[in-house]
């Protein structure tokens, strides 16, 4: 596929912004400050490297209203210059168009529906009455079982599972390995033996949601597991029965929420992150890496440690603590 | 397919237990005290929530000995509440009956043996001599080694890798993206580089486990890796070579054991808890979410935090240093 | 398959080291000091276990040059009897001959190439332009993308998925489950939502790497994520976008590495350890299990705890802190 080109001019008609000055050729990357070259446009969002606008090599520049002047060469500049490269990166790097229809090898279940926009690809399975929405993308080797609807266009990448029953909304993707719905861990202990708790809730995700490679959202035990619309969820993460997600959470690598834990909106769970179960985590609480939740979190606290506590307690606490074992040791 | 429904009468025909009056219509579902209707049954197995028998809209209630009077309404009264929930679910959502047969895309070896009353789904592969037992499912996209054997009535959901001479026993649970018997992680150094130790033992999972989405349980380096019956694995679990665990276990997701560690009978494991290799854990003993286990515990041990201590003394000792840290800063 | 026999001249032969003596019989497999039987070889690589030279049942052992005179039955003499004994496992037990051919049911595109020696298993799908070099096995259910390398003599177990663009080198190992090149994790807010950054980094790994079941890899932002040669990473292990890391790693099961952090050679990765993004590790250093990096370390530092800290100083502050606080308990 042949790279697209801009001129700063065609880049604003698109996404906005104001275009200063134009490079002699057209541009046909995004690249850092550091790495750019005279093709490439780069962008500032981090005051910090301020100094570097004047050493990049960028045939242009994006910036914010307050490096306007900084900025010497052809640039950009947005009241949001990182969500603007954000946007740039997708203009010079556009998704490969869709191939619609089922390839022959997929085993489509007669009363299940697939958009005529919609991709199936190689090896892919679907049970009964599974819907496939416009414009979606069913990557190779996926099993999309009895009842699953799947939003437009939503993509799934490879080998992914989705159980019996579950909704994924609009504009969701989901990486390889994923593995939605498969049962939540529920037993009973009877004379010395568990008996397994079927698992007869589903789960629902919103749209606009990713979710990383290999990582395992389960079915509710009664009522839904709920994802909210915006989420990102990176690789490995484990989110328990009836877990509830609220809109716009950011949640990385290997965190695991177990059972009924409801989380408010862009609640921010730092990597290996874990929370107990049946926990309410107010709006916009922010989890520092490998804490340990055990409690409720009001909107908007920040928490680090496990036992989590607040940030400040964790680093005056750990600093304390270090300078006192020192100190002991002098003696 | 149609919902069952059963009078309480007919619940404790199959079930036992004590049925006390009955509601003017058959039930068609279990629910909790909260949400429950009147075509619910609910259940109350912690004694915490006696009150919302007061209020529970359900049509029925299950409860033990010692509620028998502090319900009103239609009950079924049994030693163990949250055990007759569990089957009652099970009664109430009846797993979908088997359809017998290998799919025709499946790859199945000449010499692997499939049971007349087994399942081979879509695109799974069996290798020579495997061999899948009676009333045994093996979901789509399965891959299963030479040697392999599945037990009577085990259920493979979709996507599972057994490799070649693991045994599983009968009526196992596995989950989507379960890998079996991958190599354990062995190397020896030899002049500045690392060798593979090949590793030759197998994985034989005893009867009545599940095991969680996305976990790994490694082959042993020389004896075999060995999980033991009933016991209980939930997602995105990593067990290591010659591991083995006893019978009974609870292991929470993202827990993660290092070879050779032995466990006990009813170990508890909490999530993410992670244990060194080469330990013996003793029957009965509970450990902590996020604890780090480095020595041996000893039958009933209670343990919590990293490195991995009696839970009072953890609770202590963190309550301590917040204390003091606090009252240090406040000076 | 017949299983191979060696007397120890024929091991030596192939293997290099000294032969003493000559078992009655040749020697058909290879076990422990204390599990061998009179047709086993074992091994002695740690001086704390040379007791059981006297009780050992094996028909030979491996033993250093130190251990020399302390075996008195037929042996084997090396420089590295760990490293010797890994050899010798993987002369009892040979990799299966590779059978060279793509499976019938394998959809492959027509400007792929695969190699005459290799094996493509059955229901892999492979993209425009991908190779697969001289003696590569591919495993059932693999995806390989786009413009993807496999190298010389590479294997890939069933059901792996390589994104679009990312390369293999030789002699590389990849379990089952193993997902290379999903997008990195990245996201800019705008507007109160997230707009995810397309990943337009592929990942590069180098020749001899071994990677664990169900472990990610993600693909670079812009740069790649690179994996040097000769590094083992084990199951369930995350590694961000733009992660370098260098030659001959070992990263333990179900650590998590943040994007852009670059690891040197040798550097030892206990497992569940979290890092950091953006840091600088370097050659040689130690992480101990469960560890959370946040800092940059010096060649040869070895740390443990979270926030990481020397050992030596983890060590002392937790013996220090449990002391006080059972001095404090005890007044």
């Amino acid at each position: 596929m042949e790279r697209p080109s801009y001129t700063l001019r065609e880049i604003v008609a698109r996404l906005g912004g104001e275009a200063v000055g134009e490079p002699p050729a057209p541009l046909t990357g995004v690249a850092t400050l550091d790495s750019a070259g005279p093709a490439d446009i780069a962008f500032l969002a981090n005051p910090k490297y301020r100094a570097k606008l004047a050493t990049t090599r960028a045939g242009a520049v994006i910036v914010g209203p307050g490096d306007r002047d900084h900025a010497s060469g052809p640039r950009i500049v947005s009241e949001n210059p990182y969500a603007y490269y954000a946007k740039t990166v997708a203009l010079f790097h556009p998704e490969p168009a869709i191939v619609p229809g089922v390839h022959p090898t997929a085993q489509v279940h007669p009363s299940a529906q697939v958009d005529a926009s919609a991709h199936v690809g190689a090896f892919c399975v679907m049970g009964p009455d599974a819907r496939i929405a416009a414009g979606a993308r069913i990557g190779e080797g996926c099993v999309i079982g009895a009842g699953v609807a799947v939003g437009e266009r939503t993509r799934l990448h490879p080998r992914v599972t989705i159980y019996d029953g579950c909704t994924i909304g609009a504009r969701v993707i989901l990486h390889s390995g994923v593995v939605i719905g498969a049962d939540g861990f529920g037993m009973a202990r009877d004379a010395g033996r568990w008996i397994k708790i079927p698992q007869v809730g589903g789960v629902r995700i919103g749209d606009d949601v990713e979710v990383g490679a290999n990582t395992t959202i389960d079915r509710g035990a009664g009522p839904d597991t709920v994802i909210g619309s915006g989420t990102m969820i990176d690789n490995l993460v484990q989110i328990g029965h009836n877990v509830q997600i609220g809109r716009c959470c950011v949640i990385v690598a290997q965190v695991g929420i177990s059972g009924s834990t409801r989380l408010g909106d862009f609640v921010m769970v730092g990597g290996q992150v874990g929370m107990a179960g049946h926990l309410t985590i107010g709006d916009g609480t922010r989890i520092g890496a490998q804490a340990g939740v055990i409690s409720d979190l009001k909107p908007g606290d920040t928490v680090l440690g496990s036992p989590a506590m607040p940030i400040k307690e964790f680093h005056y606490m750990t600093a304390y603590i270090r300078r006192l074992a020192a100190r002991k040791k002098g003696e």
